[in-house]
C-alpha cells in the first residue's frame, strides 16, 4: 500500500484539526485520499435526483417520525427526570437520533440550508441535556428503575450508541467546526477511554461501531487516546469475552480474533462495521497484517457470500451471513443497513489499497441496495432486500411502524428503524464516494452528472464537468474546465462486467479499454474532452453452481443495474399467471428499446400437485411443467431492481428459470 | 366420516374409563379405531431394533441428562423451597420431565419392565411434591423472586407444560390405571378449568399442547369440563388475544381462527399441536367444519410446505413454516419435534377420515425424520433435519449440551432439549401407529416385522404374523394365525409412490394393486398367507418447479426412504472433491446391489471465481462448471438419509444437481 501521508494533527492537542476535510473517512495515510463531499456537485442524474429527494422529503420524514416514535423525546425526559417511565423505543433508539444528526450535518455542508442548521442545533441541544457530567449519555440505562450502566454488553448497545454519537460529532466538526454536538461527542469519548481504557479490561460492545467512530475522532482531534481505545476494542473481540447468547459468538464476531478470520460471518452489519473499525485502526497504526486480514475477509465475502445485488446477509435468523454459497433468493435478508455498511467498508479498503474490486462492489451496492431501499416517494424504506418475493401481501399502512423484516413492501417506519437514518446519512454524504486523489492526480470511481472541483495534493486545482445519463445510457462525457500546469493523471474505473468499453480523447479514435482503472495522463488541459463509453445493454448473468438456490435460473443485468420481473407486468391473458409460472427463453437475447427492457418468456397456468415430489416412474420427466398445453409465449418487461414495489403489491423475481 | 362410536365413559363420573385402550389417541368416534400398542409386537426389523435401542439406551440416557441438567431437581427444589435460587433450565424444562414420564409409561406397558416402573414411580413422586394444593404446578412461576403465575402467556409455557403433564397422566391411566401421576394430572386439569373456564376469559397459551391433552383426559375420565376447556382454548386462538411479539401473531397461530385458516403457518410444532387439539375437539363435539378445516390445512401443507423427507418448517427464524414452495434444502429446519407432531396430527386425521394421504405422510415422516433424528448409538439426536449440509463442522463434544440448532451433527443433549423426549415417547408408542380396526375388520398402515393380535369390535380375535425386511426388501408376508368365523376385511396401505405393487393371496397368481388401500375380504382364514410386494428399487424424484431451491436437481428415493449422498463416500482421487462438485448422470439408472445403492456421477475440482455471477459476454455458457477438463466419472454410493452423519463430520445432500 502506498503511504501517502495526510496532514496530521498534533496528537497532543485536544483542539480540532482544521485541515480535516468534510468526508466521512479521513485516513492519515492511504493509497488514495478522499475528496471533500463538497467538491462534487450533482446536476440531476441518478444520484442528483435522489440526493434532492433525501433533502426535501426523507430528512423531514425522519425528523417527524423521531418525534412520533418518542425517540427524540427520550432525551427531553432524561433531562426532566421522567425516565424510565416515559421512555419509548428499543435499547438502541438513541443511535437513530445520532444518525439523523450525522445526515443533517452532511446535508447542511452540502446545501448550506440554514433552516436545517437551525433544526440540527435544536436537536443537538435536546441531546446535550441528557449527558451526565462524566460524559455518559444513554436514555436507557443507569437511572433508578433502569438497568445499571454497562450491565448488558451483549444486547445493551451503549457502546454502539456512542459510536453513532461520535460519528455525528465528527461529521459536524469536519463541516462546521466545534459546536455543542462536537463537545458532547468528545466528552463521551473521554468518558469511554476513562471507563474502558485499562489494558486488563476485557469489556467490549455486542454491536461494533465505536471502533471506527473513535478512530475518526482521533483523526479530527489528534487525541491518540481515542485511537488506542479503538485498537483495544478491536483486539478484545474474538476472545470470547462477551457472554453466551442463543445465536452463538459468531453473531457478534466474538468467535475468532479479527486478524485471524478469513471471511465475514455472523450478523452482517456488525461484521461490516467491525471491518471498518479494524481497517481504520490498521491504517492509523500501520498494521499491515490487520489490513490484509480484513481485505481478505471482504474479497472472500464478495466471492462467496454476496448476492448479485451486492446485498449481504442471507439469514433472517440473526440477520447474518450464511455459509459459503448459501444465498437463497427468496430468503435474502440483505439488510439495507448492511448495504450502507458494505459501502463504508469497501470505501475504506478502496482508499487503503486502490483495489478496483472495492470500487465495483460500491457501485453494485449503491445502485441495487441503497437505491432500492428508498422508495420513489422518499418516505418509504425496505429493511430487507429480497431477490424473490413470493406472496403479494398487503401494502403496509402508511402511518404505522412495521415489524422489522415482515413488511411485504416499503414501509414508512420500522419498530427497529435503523435503515432510514442510515440511508439518509449515506445519501447526504454520497459525493465523498465518487472520486479520490493522490500525488499524481484524480481517480473517478463512480459516475455522476455534475461538476468536480478539487485541489490536488500539490495545491493546484482541477475542475471537471461530467455529463451522463449513466447507468441508463452508456456515454460518460468528461470536460476539463480547469487543470494544473504540470502533468497530472486521471484514472477512470471501468467495471468488471464492461468487456467492451471504449474511451475517446478529444477527437481521437476510440480505444478499447479493459475493466479496471484506465489512466489518462499528460495531456489533459482545459478544454480537453473524454468520452468513456461503458455499454449498458442488457445481458444474461448466471451464478456459480454452488449457489444451489438459483440453479437453472438466469438474471438480467444492464450496466450496474440488476433487473427484476414483477407480477404487475405479466399479461392478464393467462389464468393464475404469476411470477412462479414464467420461464425465460434465453435463445432470444433481451431487448432494450425506447420503452424499456424485455425478455422472451413462456408462461403457463398454475397446476397443483397433491404431493410436490414426483418420481420418474410416476410420469415425471425432466421438468414437471414442460410441454403443458397452456403455455403461451410473451415478451415481458423487466424493471431495474431498485424500481420494484413502487406500483402496489406484487410478486417479483431477479432470478428467472430458463425455459 | 363414518361414525363408529367407541364405548364412551359416563361423562358425570370422575373415575377412569377402564375400557380405554393403551393408545396415545382414543377418539370416541372415528372412521377407524386405534389398536392398543400392546397388540403389536415387533420382532426385530427396522422398528423393532429402534424400539429396543430406545428402551436400552435412549431412555436411560435421557434420565441421566434430566439429572445432569438439573431439570428433574427443579421439582425437588420446589418441594424444599429452594426456588428460584437453584432453578436450572429454560421456562419449559418441566415439560421434558413429563414427556419422559409419558415415554416411560408406554414403555412399561410394552415391556413390563419392573425397574423402569420403579424409576417412573420415583420420578413421579418428585414431581408430585411440587404441586400446589390448588393443583397449580410449575417450577418457574409463582414463588417469591419468580414471575407471578400466568404473567406471561406469550412465552411462559405454563399451559404447554400442563399439556405434557396431562398427556403423561393419560398414558399412565391407559396403561396402568389411577396412580399418583394420574392424580397430579387430574388435579392440574381441574385447576386449569377453574382458572380459565369462564366464557369471558380470553387467555390462552403461546404454545398449543394443552388442547389435545385435555381432550384425551376427557376421554379417560369422562369429565366433560376438560373437553369444554379444550374447546374454549381452540376457539380463543386466532383472535389476537395474545400479546405482540417480534415474530408476529402467526408464530403462535393467533393470526387467524383455526376454522378459517387454509394452510399451516408460523412455528411448525405449535401449528401441528394446535391442529391435533382441534381435531380432537372436532371429533368429540361432532364439529365437521372444524375437522374439515384442519384436514384442508394439512393437505395444503403436504402439497406446498413439506420437504421430501416429510420434514416441516423451512425457517430457522421462528422455527416456522415458510411460504408456499419456499423449501430451501440447505436451510431446512424440519425440527425433529415437528416430525413427531406431524405424525400425531396425521394419525388423528387418518383415524377420523381414513384418507390414505395421512398414512403416506406418517410413513415418510417415520422413516426420514423420526429414524433420522436418533443416531445409530441411541444417545445422540438431531434438533433440525437439513437436506443439505454444506460445511463439515466439528462433531459436538459428547458431554456437552448444544445450542438448539447450531450443531453440525447429532448431539447428546440440547440447551432446549425438546426433541429427545419427544422421540422417545414416539418410539415407545410406535405400535399404536401401525394398524387400526373398524366394524368390518383390520387395516394395516405401516409395515413391520412381528405379530399383531387384536380383538375386533365384535369381540372376535384376529392374529397375524407379519414377516418382512421392508423397507430394505419389497416383500411383506402376512400369515393369518387366528381369524373370526364371520367375514372380515383386511385393508393394506399401498404407498402413492408404489406404482407396480402386487398382491398374492395364498398361492394365487399375483394381482397388480394400486396405491391406496387394497382390501382383502371374505377369504382370510387361519393359515391364509398374503404376499404384498411393494417394489423398493431406487428411483429418481424431482420437485415441483416452484420449489426453486432444488431446481435442476434430483433426489433418489428407495421405497419410503429418501437417499442421501455424503462426502465420506466420495472418491479421494479428485483434489478438493466435495458434495458441491458432484453432478449426477440420470441417463444411467441408480443401481442397487448387495453392497447398496449407487449413482453415476461426474465430479470435478473446485474452482473459485472472484465474483460468483458471470455474464454471458464474459464467457459463461449454460453451466459455469460444464466441460471442465478435470471432470471424472465415478459411481458414488448413497445412504438412506436416516443413516447420514453416523461416520464423523461430513457434508451431505439429498438433492443432487443433474449433469
Amino acid at each position: 500500500m502506498a503511504q501517502t501521508p495526510h496532514p496530521r494533527p498534533d496528537s497532543a492537542s485536544q483542539g480540532l484539526d482544521s485541515t480535516q476535510p468534510p468526508v466521512p473517512v479521513a485516513p492519515s495515510r492511504s493509497h488514495w485520499q478522499p475528496l471533500p463531499l463538497t467538491d462534487i456537485e450533482f446536476h440531476g442524474g441518478f444520484w442528483g435526483h435522489r440526493q434532492s429527494l433525501n433533502h426535501d422529503v426523507t430528512l423531514p420524514h425522519i425528523e417527524e417520525w423521531m418525534e412520533r416514535s418518542g425517540w427524540a423525546k427520550n432525551f427531553d425526559h432524561a433531562a426532566t427526570g421522567e425516565l424510565p417511565a416515559k421512555r419509548q423505543g428499543r435499547e438502541f433508539s438513541d443511535s437513530e437520533i445520532y444518525k439523523l444528526l450525522e445526515g443533517m450535518a452532511w446535508e447542511i455542508a452540502r446545501t448550506g440550508d440554514q433552516d436545517l442548521d437551525r433544526r440540527f442545533k435544536e436537536l443537538t441541544a435536546r441531546v446535550a441535556k441528557a449527558q451526565d457530567t462524566d460524559g455518559y449519555i444513554n436514555t436507557n440505562f443507569g437511572r433508578p428503575g433502569q438497568a445499571p450502566r454497562y450491565s448488558d454488553f451483549e444486547w445493551g448497545h451503549e457502546l454502539y450508541c456512542y459510536g453513532h454519537l461520535i460519528q455525528a460529532g465528527v461529521a459536524r466538526a469536519r463541516t462546521h467546526g466545534v459546536d455543542r454536538l462536537v463537545e458532547v461527542a468528545i466528552a463521551a469519548a473521554d468518558h469511554i477511554c476513562a471507563e474502558f481504557g485499562s489494558e486488563t479490561d476485557t469489556r467490549l460492545g455486542g454491536h461494533p461501531e465505536i471502533e471506527t467512530a473513535l478512530v475518526e475522532l482521533y483523526r479530527v482531534t489528534g487525541n491518540a487516546a481515542y485511537l488506542r481505545q479503538a485498537q483495544l476494542f478491536v483486539a478484545r473481540r474474538g476472545q470470547g469475552h462477551l457472554g453466551e447468547i442463543d445465536f452463538g459468538p459468531a453473531y457478534f464476531q466474538d468467535d475468532i480474533p479479527v486478524r485471524e478470520a478469513s471471511v465475514l460471518r455472523g450478523h452482517a452489519v456488525r461484521a461490516l462495521y467491525l471491518g471498518s473499525g479494524a481497517v481504520d485502526v490498521a491504517v492509523e497504526t500501520e498494521d499491515g497484517n490487520l489490513l490484509a486480514a480484513v481485505q481478505t475477509q471482504m474479497i472472500n465475502t464478495l466471492a462467496r457470500r454476496t448476492y448479485i445485488t451486492g446485498g449481504m446477509g442471507a439469514h433472517h435468523e440473526g440477520e447474518s451471513f450464511g455459509q459459503d454459497y448459501e444465498l437463497p433468493a427468496d430468503r435474502a435478508y440483505a439488510e439495507s443497513c448492511a448495504g450502507v455498511a458494505s459501502v463504508q467498508l469497501n470505501h475504506r479498503l478502496l482508499l487503503s489499497t486502490g483495489d478496483v474490486r472495492h470500487g465495483d462492489a460500491i457501485e453494485r451496492t449503491l445502485y441495487n441496495i441503497i437505491a432500492t431501499a428508498v422508495g420513489a416517494d422518499g418516505r418509504s424504506f425496505f429493511y430487507t432486500n429480497t431477490l424473490h418475493h413470493r406472496e403479494e401481501g398487503d401494502a403496509p399502512a402508511a402511518e404505522e411502524a412495521s415489524p422489522r423484516a415482515a413488511s411485504s413492501s416499503r414501509a414508512p417506519w420500522y419498530q427497529v428503524s435503523c435503515c432510514p437514518t442510515n440511508l439518509t446519512r449515506t445519501l447526504a454524504s454520497l459525493g465523498a464516494y465518487m472520486a479520490t486523489k493522490n500525488d499524481q492526480g484524480l481517480q473517478i470511481h463512480q459516475y455522476f452528472s455534475g461538476t468536480l472541483t478539487t485541489e490536488l495534493t500539490d495545491g493546484s486545482t482541477v475542475s471537471l464537468q461530467v455529463s451522463t445519463n449513466y447507468p441508463m445510457d452508456s456515454r460518460i462525457e468528461i470536460q476539463v474546465l480547469e487543470a494544473p500546469e504540470q502533468e497530472w493523471t486521471l484514472d477512470l474505473r471501468v467495471p468488471a462486467w464492461a468487456t467492451s468499453a471504449t474511451l475517446v480523447h478529444t477527437g481521437d479514435e476510440p480505444v478499447a479499454v479493459e475493466p479496471g482503472y484506465v489512466r489518462v495522463n499528460g495531456s489533459l488541459r482545459p478544454g480537453s474532452r473524454l468520452l468513456l463509453d461503458i455499454p449498458v445493454h442488457p445481458r444474461w448473468t448466471r451464478a456459480d453452481p454452488r449457489i444451489d438456490a438459483v440453479r437453472g435460473q438466469v438474471a438480467v443485468e444492464q450496466g450496474p443495474l440488476v433487473m427484476a420481473m414483477e407480477s404487475v407486468d405479466l399479461p392478464s391473458s393467462i389464468p393464475g399467471a404469476d411470477i412462479s409460472n414464467v420461464r425465460v427463453d434465453t435463445s432470444e437475447p433481451p431487448v432494450q428499446d425506447g420503452t424499456g427492457t424485455q425478455v422472451a418468456t413462456l408462461i403457463h397456468e398454475n397446476h397443483d400437485l397433491a404431493w410436490p415430489y414426483v418420481s420418474t416412474e410416476m410420469g415425471a420427466t425432466g421438468s414437471l411443467d414442460s410441454g403443458t398445453a397452456e403455455t403461451e409465449r410473451h415478451h415481458v418487461p423487466l424493471v431495474p431492481y431498485h424500481e420494484w414495489a413502487n406500483r402496489g403489491p406484487s410478486t417479483m423475481r431477479v432470478w428467472i428459470p430458463e425455459a
